[in-house]
């Protein structure tokens, strides 16, 4: 267990950390104030985000989150620290990095699972950031964290596959910009629970999908990323060579991509708790009622302490989980991926929650991140499986232990 | 200790359940559309409040929450149950019956403390929902739940006030119908702490008024009921006559405004939590995951029944609260209106949280009530004073008990 | 719902409280030097308790539990606020009332199941406590909250019947002044699960009963009223007269039982939190840490005001609870019932845990009932069945509410 | 951050499995009998601990926890998973190898503050476990968690000290082979706060010390470590040499042995709560109740769940701590040595809880260790200063960045 930050992480810990002083940090206005205005066309990512990209990538920090040759090849333990560090402007440094859901995890499983003609004709301009992608999982009408209970189907016709199915919170898909929708269906619902499902890719384009709405987070729309759609796939018809490995994988293929993807999650999830704490201490800082700074107050005091106390213990096991992947794989590192899903947004949630009441109505307003950070940071307890499906699993492998013992 | 529902209170009840089946809840979607739509004046009442305003008038529900021969003459204890069933939809009931926040608690201002003038100009025309009114008290600069840090001053002017401040959080204060603000500001900051405020109306439409933007409640802006208003006041020029009680009345007035104001708040926010435990109990019934309904699995079990445990002790601790408040007064029930301030919202917030939960991605939408209902229930923690203040004052007087004896 | 204290209870109320003040409380530190001393026989009742029970009877403060003649005649609602007192001193005043578990449930259920015998032989004495009784329900090797589980056997033979089986938990039974043991056993189980248990009285002399050991309880040996004894019961004849009721009535009889036995509980439960609040109040008074008060640091006073706010609304659940037994039978209040078990052994500990924190060392030590109080308490979250089943239970009720609907 | 467990380490952790496996479990009842039995002195060690002991030490598993050439000279970060082991059995195992408090903190006191003669006296008989010594610094008086509280005095007389106070809470000092009571007092009151406190070697059988009684813990005597005194220091006359160090270092030399000695606290509590765990997994898969094992409920696999995700954590932030500690010394890890003090007990507390629920009433009794574990661990919480003054404390330092930033 050696979560030493190395030389390269270091380096770009540093170099990083200079980009968000010099860049990210004095955008969060200009993109409040974009995001405000009615001048750009609706959905469409906001131009400072265009502008931030170009200066990241300028400095080399590009794909940060994509191992192997395509992307910046680090490790899962690399990018931990860099990854926490994007999570502190959330709205912007991911994006700004070319590093943000869903098209990490839709750039990685194109890397590992898409066809050559599939990483050329979407993995590229994804990893210019000339186009954005969606994953198309979540269904309205059924628990979809039970994947056998996916409705959309993917019928073979010919040479082609037809695709019908509704899906809902479809992130960044109201964005113009987001070419590709990344579909999970059926391709055989009579195949055993785990080899029914398949992935197809649906340009935005194609006739038959509808883009119905954009869908609310606690009243966010979510405009700087793209929204979350409610997409309609009527008779949505594609070429066979859109499928993304062969029939029946599509279970297996979300598996493999919901690690990386949770743990991404949960690394920015501590950059964002990070944020709120230093916002909360800032504010009581300021403050003062009955006659003491809030800052000098016991209940603050206590806020503070179990804030700093929970987020120590929350890093560490992300760094663990990262660095387990690295030397046992995701498969190994199954119990700990699960742990910091339930960990990790509770943890999160907890110090939002406290940093949103030190600053009183400023708190649940726009004039501070912190309502907008709780509400997307609220949607990790569901996101990828509610948490008790996870805590239901973990307890499972943690109970077979003893009785295999 | 007597919280029987007498027949008077039985029978309102019957009308107001009748009133909410037959005309509130189907009115449910047709809000959401009204506000959805671009059709009407930007923070206009939805048409469909008007409607329901002139059906519940004839229905005789109407000002049920004003005591005295002004209103429904109604003592606390009988309207704690009707205002729980306003709670049950909580964006249009209150308004229909015309007692929603804040124009309550000023009508009840108004009526005890305005003269006959400010009565008749303001109070009128409030009683038969012809405008609508809002309370300018908190500001954005200081912790203004120590009313000492006011800092919006009213200085006498010959024979005007001038009203110099910035407020914000001003609820319902976007709506053009709202039509006076009443603003609490200080006439002698050099007097003892609880005698520099004073209260004073200052009608929407005067010179030096700024109502400068809606502030947001995590994502909302509210626009149902009239938003959240950031206002600047500029040497705002009123008549001396629009003072509320004497100079240096402000505090107190203040302090008797919001006693029936928390209760207000705390029996509404019961009826959420009746709801939200409704919707939760309909909606693990219908859905599926791993072969068994959600209402068969044992957390979810645990969420509902603590959910009917929190409500009962809540509800019965406001239905004491009420029953203090008729019989030795708001000063006597002062420990029992701040331990509802304390109790209530934070039980509901729980019972939201699951309720929310158990609908997954739907609990964060627009397509059930649950997220927006948790956003404004959380407000309650903040509102009037954030309940750190509350304890700390209810624990002074409950450790004074025994230095006493 | 009138939960006002009536004329009997308030005349009772200030008899008990002169009575706690005079006598009981006085006596807490005799118990402790008595118990403490090796003078007396083993487990048998400290002669303090025959004292204030002699002084108790002749105040007129004497089973004051038991309905009808043979008692005080008192209502669930009326015995309430009183059993909250004998709360406040848990291990001397229920005992000096004659009102202490496990002989108030015997009582009752002989009162109501027993044939005029059994009256005649066992409640007799009870009610003058010549004696004391227990009841033999839990057992150690299986989860006896679910009554098919139970393993103990009850056979008829001739005239009589042979008990065999193991028992633990029997409160009191380690006085030898326990003459006799309810013993709950299965006469036939192969019937209908509610069906196959039965009640049969077991002198504590008959030949085969072993009282093995006495259980503890986080370290008590709860000495003061009799411990809890692990008891073997090996081929036990007694006479077939001796079975309370018919046979396959167990079931019934012990629901009966359970409740007013869960009410006394949580009654008494309020009274020590109460108890704890005060100490709690009294001592951070006194202490200074850092130059302050403990009274005046934040955390402390937070502790306060949740106490209070708990504390009242455990109370007017339980009280509610009591007027429904009163008014709609136990039946009627069956969820109620559930749902007191549920919350106030729960508040109850999360008062004593921050009045131990409060005391520091004292807190955990013989010095303060603090810890003792804890322990007891504790066993409310088992005994009866553990929170999780009855939460189970209320939860199916509450969902079935809306299939119904 | 390189937490992995060294060659030697590893090498160590499988002697030590090995030990408990074969000998130190097997003694769990040994234990229980011979504290159980009246036929060795009142509060001497049980004769099981002995044998263990001479075993562990031919196994070359003694003193691990002393660093340096009289101990094993382990780092922080060696010692830690090995003192984890020995919380799986933590009534045996820390003593079986020496490595039991509070002897560990006075010989790695005496190490490194006393001098040549002191460590001769003292340290060498407690390195081979002869005797067994005390740390006095808690006093029934005051809040002693603020040294500055401290009223046993430590007076010059000639070439004596006389020391007068009276400590409680003496761990260990009921036990007649505790030869030795390490005091602090006072040296000079009217010194700046930190140099007013000295430490002073109190041999047990010096006139004027009364070993009172013993303090008891939720119950439980633990008389198996030599329980808790309450000591009066009367007048007490020991040579001036028997002072530690120079008049007015207490205070540092406190710091110095607080550092270690909660991070060992914090170790053993980890392997507390997976005994905890796993004593929870085996309980519930062998009991069924209503139809089916308790491992197959929902709430049970909660339970389960987060333990481990609890326990996963704290050990990550125990491993940081001793590793900081080995690389910056344990000023450098003051903010994380406060928050495993705050962090790990939580934890420990929780699942012990859990799998007291878990175990119904054998869960409170002498049967299973839980209960016992239990209070042993709920002291964690106040030792060394209650967790609140740790808040603070933390909470300031974390302040302080913000502001010098």
């Amino acid at each position: 267990m050696d979560f030493s930050y190395d030389a390269r992480t270091e380096e770009l810990r540093g170099q990083l950390l200079a980009f968000l002083d010099a860049c990210v940090y004095p955008a969060e206005p200009v993109l409040a104030a974009q995001l405000a205005s009615s001048d750009r066309p609706e959905w469409s990512i906001p131009p400072v985000v265009r502008e931030l990209q170009a200066e990241a990538r300028s400095r080399g920090l590009w794909n940060l989150f994509l191992p192997g040759e395509l992307g910046a090849g680090l490790t899962n333990l690399q990018y931990a620290p860099l990854a926490e560090l994007t999570g502190r402007s959330v709205l912007l440094a991911p994006a700004a990095l070319n590093c943000a859901a869903p098209d990490t995890g839709n750039m990685e499983l194109l890397a590992q699972f898409g066809d050559e003609a599939q990483r050329k004709q979407w993995l590229e301009p994804l990893l210019n950031a000339e186009i954005r992608s969606a994953f198309a999982m979540t269904e309205p009408e059924v628990a979809s964290s039970d994947a056998t209970n996916i409705t959309t189907r993917i019928e073979r016709d010919g040479d082609d596959y037809l695709v019908t199915g509704r899906k809902w919170y479809i992130t960044g898909a109201m964005n113009p910009d987001c070419k590709v929708f990344i579909v999970m269906g059926k391709t055989d619902p009579a195949a055993e629970p785990r080899r029914q499902q398949s992935m197809i890719l649906v340009p935005r384009d194609t006739p038959g999908v509808t883009v119905r709405r954009g869908m609310t987070v606690f009243g966010y729309g979510d405009a700087d990323h793209g929204g979350h759609a409610e997409i309609l796939f009527e008779n949505v018809r594609v070429p066979a060579a859109n499928l993304i490995g062969p029939e029946g994988s599509g279970f297996a293929i979300a598996q493999a991509r919901l690690g990386p993807g949770r743990i991404h999650h949960c690394m920015r999830a501590i950059g964002v708790a990070e944020r709120a704490l230093e916002l909360m201490c800032r504010r009581v800082t300021e403050r003062v009622a009955f006659g003491r700074p809030l800052a000098e107050q016991g209940v603050v005091q206590e806020w503070i302490a179990e804030s700093r106390v929970r987020i120590e213990q929350a890093r560490l096991l992300v760094l663990k989980t990262a660095w387990l992947m690295d030397t046992v794989g995701n498969r190994g590192a199954h119990t700990e991926i699960q742990a910091i899903k339930i960990a990790v947004p509770a943890m999160t949630e907890w110090v939002l929650d406290k940093a949103v009441q030190a600053h009183g109505a400023a708190g649940v307003s726009q004039d501070t991140p912190l309502a907008q950070l709780w509400a997307g940071n609220r949607t990790l307890r569901l996101a990828d499986g509610p948490d008790e499906v996870h805590r239901r699993s973990l307890a499972r492998r943690e109970l077979k232990r003893y009785r295999e013992a």
